[in-house]
């Protein structure tokens, strides 16, 4: 492959995985759901190795992340992307992630620290390069819960 | 524009901000002043749709943070750029930011620990690239006060 | 230098020291030593201007570090690197990095949150870039200590 080909193409992924970020913070949810192809795969069942439990279809991911974290503020950062330009059209990558989550008061979680890596494949549509898997692991998860009462 | 220079001008720009963020945490004041343009400006009052706030000038942005952190340990971090290279010397970018800051005993706050965004412009001078605006919003910031006597 | 080759060059970095901060929190300390030139040097006493008490060998290295942080669940994310491609086989580099640690109970200490910069130099083998040096500093260390019995 070309060298300059492929450093773009690993230069947009970057950019792309970062629009995934800053719009999941933002609550931005049609800027969310267009970093993804149609048919992309979200699994966050810590079940790598199988497929069995993702989401599927860029609908499905937006209603559940909206319904997971749309009332929280949330910091998610990623860091030291692994990105491999496979042809001109397909690409996989990892990042180190580290998210915040922070609740309204009253519910059973104050907030949520937790680290893990993503494990990604990408594909390049008319549009662009675009998130068609996404695997989420985490090596820790830290949980504030409020003191009970009595 | 070329897909080299444009390349280049991305990394340059990645460089500078890390410049930014090294000579802030290390207190390097000249260092700090040297990635801003001469007529530089700085928003920090949250309301990034105007600069009506913005500080103006590299002495006066110096001034202003050295004032404000030079008696913390400060760390800042840059996370995710989206950088856009509009032409051979102007280009912008979003940062994804986290940081925290630890004063001595016996004042107000002991620590800050806050995540936010900085909305950027660059300029290409006969220096090199240089920031000429930079706008931070955050999305959260938390306070750790000491207990009040009595 | 021509500056494609400058720009893979820089890439290839960046993916090598995101090999070491994975292999190093999955445990995975064949793909850790990988990371590294047969004659590496590794300086963590805080002493940046001396290489004297530096640990030399990957061998060692990984000795050294296995026997630091292998019964830790451990967190490290490097940022804002700055790379100096100096010839087609040398190259140095300063990043920003955040580690976090977090030990089985009953040890001294439960956790530590640390932050500092690496400074590092690399060489183009035969295998590809390795880390030659690697000399850590710190801006600052948080231990949380277990309360005293009693």
């Amino acid at each position: 492959m070309d060298p300059i080909e492929r450093l773009e193409a690993i230069e947009e992924i970057r950019q792309l995985k970062a629009r995934y970020f800053r719009c999941l913070d933002a609550k931005d949810w049609e800027g969310f759901g267009d970093v993804f192809t149609d048919d992309a795969q979200l699994d966050v069942s810590e079940d790598a190795a199988d497929l069995a439990d993702a989401i599927v279809g860029r609908e499905a991911i937006i209603e559940l992340v909206a319904r997971a974290v749309g009332e929280a503020v949330t910091i998610h950062h990623g860091h030291m992307p692994e990105i491999t330009v496979e042809s001109s059209d397909a690409a996989s990558g990892i990042w180190a992630m580290e998210d915040h989550l922070f609740w309204p008061e009253g519910g059973p979680v104050r907030s949520m620290h937790g680290y893990g890596h993503y494990r990604e494949r990408y594909r390049r549509t008319d549009a662009g390069w675009r998130i068609e898997r996404m695997v989420l692991t985490r090596l820790r998860v830290d949980l504030d819960r409020p003191p009970r009462d009595g």
